[in-house]
């Protein structure tokens, strides 16, 4: 049985709404939205703030590189996303620790790999379904969403690259992928929970 | 329902044996050997010859810059290689016409890319866990495993690399990957016929 479930997801897959429903039929916590005010509260920045650097890059200087260069101490010289970073990892594991839970997103995968009471997923969909999924689901009016995604993507590439120094969406670290496009949200929250069970 | 499933697979993760199994239970026909004896005879060369040639890279230059340099037209320039994969291709297509089948390797997922009627999926796992299958399952006696494992996934790469222009183990090429290691052989299968029956 795995304790700890982490999601990481292509943007428009519907990797948040299948870990909900995963959380609720396991019984488990559910940290997506909560994360962000976690964080928030912890570290005095904004949910808004948060929710914006906490997942996605905006420089191309690595996390890696700035503890490298700062001799590995957590200074001062450290931006505002490494410090979001730094919080959000510290509470990811310390909501593992707490209890059964699913992490969406946030390099949670990563942060936890040491553990062995994890399942660790990756939902990804062909283009067609995500723009269809984030005009019709969450009401994005963007008139070029296939823009729109292929950016949010790359922001989520570049971030887990900075703060992980591996790749993000590499199979090999995951013990399940599905493609939500083909075999549907309740199907994939189906499959995830039969191998939670396992 | 899926008619037709491809498994590609890491080398000692089980890829064949969780293929088989999937065919028995769904009553599908299944091909791995058989593909091998039947493109010797398609092609006149031994299914030594072709076990060896139809999966695994020896030479970086690719059938694609072959088929460019010789103007598309599968000539006499063309190597063994490129006949066997050309032998291959043709008959996986025929077989994949025929009826519902389970296809092991050979790039099967790429030559029946324009079909709309199968599941790829892709079984990977970790180096102990295949070190531990090629040894004990396959009885190799080989004195450096992991190096072995190593070799031929990059063959298997490069081969498909060459044959495709794609990357091997992009899991956006399958709608299912799943980590035979963590999950095991048999709840591997299962959850293929799961997505297969949807």
């Amino acid at each position: 049985m795995a304790r700890i479930i982490t999601i990481s997801r292509e943007f428009g897959s519907g990797g948040r709404t299948i870990g909900r429903i995963v959380a609720q039929e396991l019984g488990y916590n559910f940290y997506d939205r909560e994360l962000v005010d976690a964080v928030a509260a912890e570290s005095g920045m904004t949910p808004k703030f948060i929710e914006e650097k906490g997942e996605y890059a905006n420089s191309t200087r690595s996390f890696l590189f700035n503890l490298a260069i700062t001799g590995g101490t957590a200074g001062s010289s450290l931006s505002m996303y490494d410090r979001v970073f730094i919080a959000q990892s510290k509470l990811i594991k310390q909501f593992a620790q707490e209890g059964s839970c699913v992490i969406v997103g946030r390099c949670a995968d990563y942060i936890l790999r040491e553990r062995t009471d994890t399942l660790h997923v990756f939902v990804h969909a062909d283009i067609k379904s995500r723009v269809e999924r984030i005009v019709n689901v969450y009401g994005e009016t963007d008139k070029a969403p296939e823009k729109r995604l292929a950016e949010k993507d790359e922001k989520r590439r570049v971030y887990y690259k900075n703060y992980t120094g591996t790749d993000w969406g590499n199979m090999r670290n995951y013990q399940l992928t599905v493609d939500s496009g083909f075999l549907g949200i309740e199907k994939c929250a189906q499959l995830i929970i039969d191998c939670a069970r396992e």
